[in-house]
């Protein structure tokens, strides 16, 4: 007789393992948080003595969910804004509320709010991404589930990084204090290759290599991502990311929708895990996942509820059985992804897709005790049928309900008895989630009539690189700069010559920033207009805390194609002011010590200034902002220009101070 | 100051009228079961006085929702069958299930368990379609729910006729009976175009016509039934059914899942209300409705659950997220069909869908009181942000579970508060629902090995005509029947002659029935085979209540095309005893006194038994099987057949009996 810590007993026991198998009654036994012994309870009631054991009456006894993908502390921001197109939703309301709120403070009690509904329905681990990702492994491992944390790694600023530089150094700290944690997994996610640039996924890659712990990404979400990857490096999502040697390390790739036979191939040959996440795709009508495919090479899939903002809820009981209605439907063949296989995926498939397989997912031997206990008894699930063994996995993925957990174990620890939460108050989050909610609203109201969002919600608005460096100069005369840009010291990479109108839109809040309407007309070897381009570009105002030198610069700047007139474009977002300014510009790409940089050597001729050069160059990183400061400087002054010539204005601010009475520096 | 029954306040009320007017804090006046007035509660506290006051705590307070299509009995079949294709599922499990079980009681019982979990979900309203709908009418009108409940009628027999002819006088019967009741409207269901007759359909709308109440059918549910339609009668569902008038009727057609613009436009003419069924199309695979576009030409389109059997739920909050989901994805446009459109389609629209938008569906004055309460505290829900007056539907829709309904009232009187259902005792119901389940899974295990299932899983099996009507003679000399059917009082319409090669798999359980796999040759005019024809029939028992006369026969049938060898068949049904006959037919298809015959006029030639004559017809209806009884036996005695000649075996019987030593009369 073998004394165990506890006993479950009288449960219609299902294990979730590869073969499935079933016991009623059935026991299981727990010892130091693992699972002891599993089996029919005759057999295990013979060998196992337990200090307590607990009568299951019937109840089905399975393993925890697992959430394969989400950003938890998003619960915060659900219902901000919805029913609207991926880009609006996410640059005209998430991104810009995450700069404002997101915070330690935020996300804790994100995880909080998120926690009380993941334990409620039946989940015991999840994969979560975000920002200040220690806060959310700090209040994971208070309350005890167990999860895979990601710190979150991007080209653009982020709410806990100004830039990727900064994120990819808090992920190593982060990563190196947790791993080995009873709880939390650590690990590195590299946002997706649409947000990221080729360094930041082989700098991830290499760290979670180093660290041996998983990556986790975005994937193939949307069609637009494929199409722009195929068009700028000829290639599909999976195999450009394999080129920035991400496979080498344990990928999870949430959402896959887009991928071909041969993508699903690497990720099988790779071991990587799939997260499905089926109501975030068809909410933001991102397209249909090849999940049966997916399946059936064999990949782990697991079934994720992506974050709280675009799903709307944690319920892992509604993706369950969406993965089955969808699959059903995308194949037009209803034997598609039965019942049994969805709640695999939510189980088994989903650990392994994690790469936490070995320890949780299935109620075998040797693996943790994360398990839950569901009631078959109330109405809306009756009846049971037992003709066929599959029977109470249907009955569990269609016709059960988060409401129907009753208990809720991790790592052998309760944390739900009766639908009481054991390791949480609940009743005091009320009040700070509405705070939250209250403030949030004010700000978006007051930005009602941002112009960002606006140009947002028109379409095709791109942030540009975070960081500007530019050293610029009045000139007299231009001869002496036409002559050192062809001296050996710079190479020219491409050269050009423009004719650019510009209209500056300007608004009463300062705040709002600029928005320019330029009509480039590039000329042509003989001096003809070759080709004309039409550009809006909405330039922030410099950020607070300017930067230290005075070539360098830190504001938002979002570019989008400009597709309708200048008179559109002024109906629509109604500008307080405008400004015009015409000039002939030539401009050349060049590579000077080393670094790339834009000379343009322009001609102001509406209003009539004269002749201004500019050393030109933007970039997401900031440390490599810090050295093209320097190498700017070094370049405008090989171009001959003196210090007493230099100008910290732009072409606006000239005109305006002009306007203005100023005199231009 | 007027006086009132019940006033509720200090909700955030939500009309769901046509123009989504909102209230908050609001406040609603209660007068004899209908709205009274509904304003800001400060408007309504001014001008009414109550009797009773409640105030509801902030509380969303709206209409109830209306599940614009179910069956809801087939909730004691819930999880029955599951990942199956839907010939299997509904031929081979729902069907016979329901012949041998559906009855008065279990329909009671079946639909008090689904009132329990429709009132838990806050549906105030249904549209079903079922057998013994009087049982259906009687126990939803005794719990006190709002319903459209329609009498099915369909070709096959059913549970409650044992041919339509019964179901269309018992539907005319329940609509008298019920028609005027204040919570029932009755109404009629031709099941669908594919298992109705034109005459069944033009039966059922001049019903429905001359009642004045809705007729409830399902329509363009799956690609097959267009085509198969198309293939028959040259056009799509909506023009057939048009022509057989059932737009004269006021129509609620559940699924529309196949119907292009001119057939959305038809419905539109005919203002027919639409029963949207995503989970069910989705389990399913019938493929994904044109919601958008049947919503932008201005159709009532509600939400249906579809049967629990085929979904496997009555949760309307599912389903109307899921509504909103799939037509996003399905458009490829995320701001199609936004989250208060679901709620609409779910009350206003549903309730005008089935022609009971001047009762319910909205809350405005001089409709019935209809309406729920939802809490918008629980965690999975919050936050509330208040920017923009429709993020409440998207938390409703997108966020809501149907456990967030704590009150439901229909027609002024309550049937849930603090949810605790007050007109239905639900403990009770749970064993009677346990000894159904067992009984249902010894019938099905007992017909494990069934023939029929195989036959079906094996795909493409219809049912043939339920009443067989032949008389059959054993002859000497086919010399005057080929002179008889030149006689003019004969006209035939087609003739041909056969070379048939029928083998016989026997079971050992005589309730299988027979399996005949029939090669056909068609000799052609030079006595040459001109074609080959492949086919299995399932020949049944014939019924136990033996019908009176002696040409007339009640057995099923099921046909279908034979795609594999003999052998396969022989390998896969594994029979216990198998019997050959081939034999020369000449057959003339031919009118008779106004009815239609087949006569066959056959030579045994293996085993050697000589000639036979056979008038043959088979038919749906009981009455037509009479009167061609009558006129069957004129014909054959026509073609010179004394009563001596007359057998009643058919050829497998006379060959065994002839081996078993027996002398055939």
């Amino acid at each position: 007789m073998i004394t165990a810590d506890l006993l479950l007993t009288n449960a219609t026991l299902l294990t979730m393992d590869k073969e499935l198998h079933q016991y009623e009654p059935g026991a299981l036994a727990v010892q130091a948080g693992n699972i002891l012994a599993v089996g029919p309870e005759a057999e295990i009631k013979a060998n196992y003595s337990a200090n307590q054991t607990i009568d299951c009456g019937g109840k089905v006894l399975m393993p925890g969910l697992i959430n394969a993908h989400t950003h938890v502390p998003m619960t915060l921001l659900r219902g901000l804004a919805d029913d609207l197109r991926l880009d609006v939703w996410l640059m005209g309301y998430m991104m810009p509320v995450e700069r404002e709120f997101v915070s330690p403070d935020f996300v804790r009690l994100g995880t909080q709010v998120a926690a009380a509904e993941l334990i409620r329905s039946g989940v015991t681990c999840f994969a979560d991404m975000y920002y200040f990702e220690e806060t959310v492994a700090q209040t994971t491992a208070e309350i005890g589930l167990r999860a895979l944390c990601s710190q979150t790694v991007m080209k653009y600023p982020a709410p806990d990084a100004q830039s990727y530089d900064e994120s990819l150094a808090s992920a190593r700290e982060f990563i190196a204090r947790w791993k080995g944690h009873n709880l939390v997994v650590p690990s590195v996610a590299p946002h997706a290759p649409y947000t990221c640039t080729e360094e930041i996924l082989r700098a991830t890659a290499a760290m979670a290599v180093e660290y041996d712990v998983p990556l986790h990404t975005h994937l193939a979400e949307t069609a637009i991502e494929v199409e722009n990857l195929k068009q700028e490096f000829d290639m599909p999502v999976i195999p450009y990311v394999k080129k920035q040697n991400i496979f080498e390390a344990k990928v999870l790739a949430a959402h896959c929708v887009h991928i071909d036979d041969s993508e699903i191939h690497t990720l099988m040959h790779h071991n990587a895990g799939v997260a499905h996440n089926p109501s975030s795709n068809l909410k933001l009508a991102s397209g249909f996942a090849p999940v049966s495919k997916m399946l059936a090479e064999g990949l782990n899939v697991g079934i994720g509820t992506d974050g709280p903002a675009s799903n709307n809820d944690l319920d892992m009981f509604e993706e369950m059985r969406l993965a089955a209605f969808l699959a059903k439907s995308v194949t037009n063949d209803p034997t598609s992804l039965p019942a049994h296989t969805a709640l695999a995926m939510a189980t088994r498939l989903g650990a392994h897709a994690l790469h936490l397989g070995h320890l949780t997912g299935s109620l075998e031997p040797g693996k943790r005790a994360d398990l839950i206990l569901v009631d078959l008894s109330p109405l809306h699930i009756l009846p049971r049928f037992r003709r066929d063994s599959l029977g109470v996995y249907a009955q569990l993925v269609y016709a059960g309900k988060s409401s129907d957990v009753i208990d809720v174990m991790v790592d052998g620890k309760w944390l739900m008895r009766d639908r009481q939460l054991l390791t949480m108050n609940e009743e005091e989050l009320h009040t700070q989630v509405e705070e939250y909610a209250r403030r949030i609203d004010l700000f978006l109201i007051q930005r009602e009539k941002s112009v960002l969002s606006k140009l947002i919600a028109i379409g095709g608005a791109m942030e540009g690189e975070s960081f500007e460096v530019q050293a610029k100069a009045r000139i007299v005369d231009p001869a002496p700069v036409l002559k050192a840009v062809e001296d050996p010291e710079i190479e020219v990479l491409h050269r050009r010559q423009y004719h650019e109108y510009d209209t500056y839109f300007q608004f009463e809040d300062p705040n709002q920033g600029t928005l320019r309407y330029r009509e480039d007309e590039i000329i042509g070897e003989k001096g003809e207009v070759s080709n004309i381009r039409y550009r809006l570009t909405l330039i922030g105002q410099a950020r607070e805390h300017q930067l230290p030198s005075d070539v360098l610069l830190s504001r938002s700047r979002f570019l989008a194609s400009a597709t309708h007139s200048c008179r559109f474009y002024r109906e629509y977002f109604k500008p307080s002011s405008e400004v015009f300014i015409q000039k002939d510009r030539r401009r050349w790409r060049v590579l000077f010590q080393g670094t790339e940089f834009y000379i343009n050597l322009d001609k102001v001729e509406e209003p009539d200034l004269g002749y201004f050069l500019e050393v030109k160059s933007r970039t997401w990183s900031r440390k490599d902002a810090d050295h093209k400061a320097l190498t700017a400087t070094k370049l405008i002054e090989f171009l001959g220009v003196s210090a007493e010539e230099r100008v910290q204005m732009d072409y606006l601010e000239i005109v305006k101070d002009q306007e203005s009475g100023g005199v231009s520096a």
